[in-house]
Formats: C-alpha cells, sequence, structure tokens
C-alpha cells in the first residue's frame, strides 16, 4: 500500500492505473476505521481493480461548537488496517494541501434533503461535507465511491449532488455494521464511557422495537412516541427520532416503505442510527 | 464533424480520445456564434487533439425579466460555421437531457466575487452559470476549457469554482474580438437597431478615453465620472461603470493594474465590456 500526502503524489500514484483504464474504487474517511470502515474497502476491494481511502478529517463538516479539534487521529493505526484489508493507495491529506492558503469562495448547497434531521442540528454540516467530497471526487476520479447506510442521510445527500452535477463515479450505499449487542459502530463510540456503552445498544434495541410494534398495525405516531419514551427512559437526550420515506420526505403513517432514524446524547457523545422498514401489504 | 445532443452519445463519442488519452478541449457557448466564439475554437484546435463545442442555453442563468425566450437560437447556421473551425464534436443537449425530470436540488455559490459588477443586477446568474458549467464539465472531461475575457467576471468566477472545488481541467481566457469600430463582439448585438449599432461602438472608444486620462494622470475617480458623463450623452442607460483589480477587488486609485468594467443598455439591450489597463511607474 502506498500513502500519499499530496494532491500531485496521489495523482502520480493513479496515473498508471487511469492510463489502463482500471476501475478505481474510493471511499472517503475522516480516519479512526473500524470494521464499519472495513465493510466498505473490502466492498470496494470486491469489485475495483484499485482501491484508494481518504483519511481527512475534514474541518469545514464541523460546527463551531463541535469536535473537530478532538476528533480521533490515529493515522498508523489506521494505516495497517488498510494495508491489511486490501487498499492500494491511503491519502491523508494536510488541512492546507486540501484548502490552500486562499480563501475558498465556492460553496455547495444540497437543499430540502439538508432540512431537518442532523441537517437541523448541524447547520452548514452538509454543504461542508458536500464541498470536501466533491473536492475528493475531483481529486481521486474514481468508478465507484463507498458510503456507509449509518450516515443514511449523508449518503442521500452524496447521491443527489451526484446527479445533479453529473459527477462521473457511481455511488454505493453499503450497510451498516453492528457490534454484538446491535449498536452501530461508528468512531464517536470511543467517547463513550463504559457505562454509556453499555446503554448504547438500546437505540438499535428500540429501532428493532418500533419495527415490530409497526408491522402489528400500531400507529406510526404512537411507535415514535414509544420509541422516544424509551430513549428518554435509558438516559438519552434526543436530537431526534422521526420517520420518513426512503428519499427523506416526511411521512405520517406506514403506509409505504420508510426509514426510522434516531440521533441521540449520551452525555457529550451523538449517536445516530437508523433502520429501513419495508411496507409489505 | 459530429453532433450529439444525449449525454450518452456525447460520452461514446468521446470514448475513443479518453482510451487514447488525447488532450480534450472544451468551449462551452449558448449559441448564435460568431468571430469571438471562433477565437476560442481556433484557439482549443491549436492547443488540443480534439475539440468540443456545446450549444445550451441555460435557463437557470436567466432571470425571470430577461431573455431566455428570445434569446437567438441559430443552430444549423452555428453547426456550419463550427465545422468550418475545426469542432470535432458539437453537443447541443435539450433542457431535459441537461437537467433531467427530477427537481435540481444542488446549488454551487461563489461567493465575493458574484457581488457587484453584473452580479448586482442578474441575482442567481453566476449560481446558474456554476451550476451548467461544472455539469459540462463533468460531462466532458476536458483537458482544457476556453472562455471569452469579455464575461470577465464570469471568467473570474470559473477560475475560482475549479480552484475551489479541484475540478480536473484547465481554464484559459481569451482576448476579446472586436468588430473593426471597436464593439465587442455578443450575441446580443444582434438586438440592436441601426442607430443603436452606430452608438455602440462608443463604450470601447469611452474605456480607450479612459485609459489614457489615467496614463495622463487623472483620479481615477474623475476619470470615471467622465466616463459614465461620455456614455450617458451617448444614449446609454448605465447598469455600471466601475474599476477593479484584476481579481475583481475594489479599487479607490490607479496605483496597480486595474480593469474597468461597463455594463449599459441602449433600449431593452444590455452590452458588456472591459479594458485591462496596466500600471507602471
Amino acid at each position: 500500500m502506498k500513502t500519499e500526502t499530496s494532491i500531485q503524489g496521489l495523482s502520480a500514484s493513479l496515473a498508471p492505473a487511469r492510463s489502463a483504464r482500471k476501475t478505481i474504487g474510493f471511499v472517503p474517511t475522516m480516519g479512526n476505521l473500524h470494521e464499519g470502515h472495513m465493510q466498505l474497502v473490502r466492498e470496494a476491494r470486491r469489485i475495483c481493480d484499485v482501491v484508494v481511502v481518504s483519511v481527512f478529517v475534514n474541518p469545514i463538516q464541523f460546527g463551531p461548537n463541535e469536535d473537530f479539534a478532538s476528533y480521533p487521529r490515529t493515522l498508523e493505526q489506521d494505516s495497517h488496517l488498510l494495508a491489511e484489508n486490501g487498499c492500494d493507495i491511503l491519502f491523508s491529506p494536510s488541512v492546507e494541501q486540501m484548502y490552500g492558503k486562499q480563501p475558498r469562495l465556492t460553496n455547495i448547497a444540497v437543499n430540502l434533503l439538508t432540512e431537518g434531521l442532523c441537517g437541523a442540528q448541524r447547520p452548514g454540516h452538509f454543504d461542508g461535507v458536500a464541498v470536501v467530497v466533491t473536492k475528493l471526487f475531483n481529486m481521486v476520479q474514481p468508478t465507484y465511491a463507498f458510503f456507509g447506510q449509518k450516515d443514511y442521510q449523508q449518503l442521500a445527500v452524496i447521491q443527489q449532488l451526484v446527479q445533479d452535477l453529473n459527477i462521473p463515479v457511481e455511488v454505493r450505499g453499503v450497510p451498516i455494521v453492528r457490534a454484538e449487542d446491535g449498536l452501530a459502530l461508528s468512531s464517536r463510540n470511543g467517547y463513550l464511557t463504559p457505562e454509556q456503552r453499555q446503554i448504547a445498544p438500546k437505540i438499535y434495541a428500540s429501532l428493532l422495537a418500533a419495527q415490530q410494534q409497526l408491522k402489528q398495525s400500531e400507529s406510526l405516531t404512537i411507535v415514535l412516541e414509544k420509541l422516544r419514551k424509551s430513549l428518554t427512559d435509558a438516559g438519552f437526550v434526543i436530537d431526534y427520532a422521526e420517520a420518513r420515506s426512503p428519499q427523506l420526505q416526511t411521512v405520517t403513517a406506514f403506509d409505504q416503505d420508510i426509514v426510522l432514524f434516531v440521533a441521540a446524547k449520551l452525555g457529550n457523545t451523538r449517536l445516530i442510527d437508523n433502520l429501513q422498514i419495508r411496507y409489505t401489504d
């Protein structure tokens, strides 16, 4: 595995693959990699000739009161994991390499999809994601790009961005990877105290309970109320617990496929999860 | 010369050039082509293996009270001119081909550079330009793209966009082409009555006079006043007559390289022009 820290180095490393018209698979990450990321890397490895993974903690997608400074940076460990899982090129640029010395004047907004859910609590977050992903796509010029479904709204935003701007990449969503107790894997899980880590799986347990209630024809409104109560009772402070259509439109009843979304805090740690629920008469 | 009207057809036409790693030169236009456009095409022909020209009247860069519906569409004539001047592929998509049936949710804004000058009178105009140029760049994936310096602010916006988003294209600005009497060539010149066409060259004459006054050490403020007066006296209604730095920052004195910008109307026809003036002690 090669490691590149400059855009020029990345281009040079990719030149032979491009000349040979090989397929390039790309997994953008913020590092502190876990099995969820490795699932993306293995999926890229399975489909593509060349696998590129970026590790970049993107400052412009963090709000002023968020955890940019303290976000875990574990490049050495990430590098070992990536090499073991079939990554060919690790791209880990500095902030200056990514954003240059001149001020950035260009912004990208993906409207509607970024309203509500994480967009409500994190103003500007998805603009920052859209900008950095567009930049990385232009640097790597991948054939396929892989994103986890845990960040469902992010995946929807990127799919819309790619469609609206005709970005020549095929975006693939990869199912959530969970710990044995059901907790969705996330770099932020590392912030949890042992006690909080015991409580955290209740998000997924509550989502499964909600699914069962819906399948037993309880009304969506009541199911969401119960979902919120079970989370609050477990000690979470809820950001949101909502149902949307797979395209993120608001829904008022379980009369179509839906996705249940939760964002909730344990102490200072904000966890998110979601569950896709099929509607079948 | 091939003509393609679909994104798929364009990709198919470009595939052999891409496989052979040929350089692709791209000239995006709104059609109604004149010698100014042909200069861009010839410059592309001179530098590149393959020349692509798009003809697309982009609805989203026109304001509600602007001339989208009446903008001259002369595809047959454009096609002949392009074939004669060395274009290899003419891309002339429909609005539906460019924007699809689903609503577009993504917007691109290039801040600061789009404040003032044409940005003031045409809100949303440069967002529309940024979106369509990004889409076209993603479709054509050119090595070089060519833009006229008559639309100086547009060129600056696109250069910033390309830099900020790391779009893998080299943008080249091409000097303004003028009629013998000095009028900058523009598709909108066709709207002028014979009488207005007689008056129109006074924009360039006034810019040259302003340049001479500046070289003779008259103050910028007074020179701009005289410029405005000469245009008004000639029958123009001025949108703006301003000096900026080459990077479009406001300037108050001629103590560096500057660009003089004019936008002015004759009847309903809005004309723009500019003149770059070197500062040498």
